[in-house]
């Protein structure tokens, strides 16, 4: 059989199956956690008119770039921080290996339970654990890691799996999107090789479009066995500023829509929707507090204040969660 | 995720790729400046091996990454790196706003015509020079100059555009890799944003899947507009041991082929090669005196000599450019 028959066997048997069964990629049907009104609206408006061939603001495929914020925007954050939330299962699991820990702040105050305690240390503190358990082994290691922990571990207040905690109107944008020719990243202040592990599975993005911030790794020789270390050295902060300059190392063009909760989103749509060509900005407020988690102007987590501001001023999408999404998650009856 | 998204990922994107190929994706006709031998015939091998459904060494799409050098690799680098060369060209045009360049070496030097003077002071020159032409700029204003020089400049021996120095049966590798599921990415010591001006143009590579040497960059708001400044401090120097960290912070995931033509590549090479999977490494060996240059384990530039030892030890395929090239550049008769 021929490369092209084989393909088509692949591809085209399929392809005529699905278009049996679904024939469009309309935002109205694919945006189905969506609520009609303006949030809704304003995103099917700007992906139509980027894709029309035609149409005064028609964007190549390849500058069809939309970059995506993760903690917040794609899945929650709260009560913190999901790979903060990893990082201390991980002393747990690596305290025995550690008898110091029990005298040395802020290891002791977790292993003792006190989580309040721990973090009372502030930046510093989160930052000794985060580099307690994200160094000191090769990628593969700290990959399978991970990985052991996505597949196992459930969320303190809804006892899923965080994986499932990814806000299923989102998952309906980034498919949305990609359906119309848009080339899906996450740019998000968590860990890159952290993110990595199911970025693919959960988000359909793959690890080559994911920016975020990292350790430095180091290339070594062990018994003539190349390795990557992940050293406790800071490489890159992928939040506020660091944002558009971390798209601009991994991307190398400037992206025409961008999705934050937060402040620390803020220069990531500063940058976007100051393009030269059609763009779009959208922050997802959090406001349902049944549902999810109400939070704006005072929280510590996801603080979003100059945001909104922002927003208002500049007239980009702001989706009230309580009012513009009919489902947060897929688990929801 | 809805099935229909799945299934539109799935299913959309390979059809409309392979679509955009051409209808047969064999090899032989493919490779048409690639004589017939052993270096033509393992990659054909190792293609189809990883590419055909129920092979034993059959990869799935997503994980068929490709890496390649750039320099020496996909295009010439003699009889200096042409970035180097743009960098020259940049100090001339610049020297009218640097009076102090004429007591200052290497500019001094340069400025007079002696180029061999100005870099007799080695890589601290060398990087003076870099430094002093790829800073100081927003990153949309370092674009527009490499974009100006790139289409006029004209190659020192060749008399042509350094994109026509492009290696034919390299552009034609990189269609087929393609064409047979693979992402190909650039991994080179020379400038990301460089190379990023032309890659797409040249090498059908886009922006994002780019990894090369950078300065810092930072985020600036000036008058209310969002800007990147490039500084001249240095980033990531992507070069030995450089280059599996950058194809770790970058592409995530362990390329399945790798091509080279120096020693800067090697480590490169040894963790692409020392993969779980099955893998391919090659070494593009300059040996043709008439139609480009030869030179190997003596070379300043592009310098091959452990690499070459590499290769024999772990059975990779070196590239014999005057016996398995039937052409090098497009603009051969």
């Amino acid at each position: 059989m021929t490369v092209l028959a084989r393909a088509a066997r692949r591809y085209l048997l399929p392809l005529f199956l699905l278009m049996a069964i679904a024939p469009s990629a309309q935002g109205a049907e694919v945006l189905a956690s969506w609520n009609e009104g303006e949030a809704k609206q304003s995103i099917v408006r700007f992906v139509e008119s980027v894709s029309k061939e035609g149409s005064a603001d028609f964007v190549p495929v390849p500058e069809r770039i939309a970059v995506f914020d993760n903690d917040g925007t794609l899945w929650g954050e709260q009560p913190m921080y999901f790979q903060l939330l990893f990082a201390l299962d991980r002393i747990k699991a690596l305290a025995p290996q550690h008898p110091e820990w029990k005298d040395k702040e802020p290891f002791a105050s977790l292993l003792k339970g006190n989580v309040k305690a721990a973090l009372a240390g502030g930046e510093p503190a989160i930052m000794q654990i985060v580099m307690a358990t994200h160094s000191g082994m090769t990628t593969d290691e700290f990959d399978q890691i991970v990985s052991d922990w996505i597949a196992s571990a459930k969320h303190p207040k809804t006892g899923r799996l965080y994986t499932e905690m990814a806000y299923q109107p989102m998952l309906e944008l980034l498919s949305y999107l990609r359906a119309n020719g848009f080339k899906t990243f996450i740019v998000s202040g968590g860990g890159i090789d952290f993110m990595r592990v199911f970025s693919e599975d959960v988000y359909g993005v793959p690890p080559e479009q994911i920016v975020g911030s990292s350790g430095k790794t180091s290339f070594e020789m062990r018994d003539g066995v190349p390795l990557l270390m992940k050293s406790s050295e800071i490489n890159f902060i992928d939040d506020k500023a660091g944002k558009p300059v971390g798209i601009h190392q991994h991307i190398g063009r400037r992206p025409i829509a961008a999705f934050g909760n937060s402040d620390g989103d803020l220069q990531m749509l500063q940058w976007t929707c100051s393009g030269p060509g059609p763009h779009f900005c959208l922050y997802v407020h959090h406001t349902d507090g049944e549902r999810e988690w109400a939070y704006d102007r005072q929280s510590s987590i996801g603080r979003l204040d100059k945001g909104l501001d922002a927003a208002a001023d500049s007239g980009w999408t702001v989706v009230d969660m309580k009012k513009d999404w009919n489902r947060v998650f897929a688990f929801e009856k």
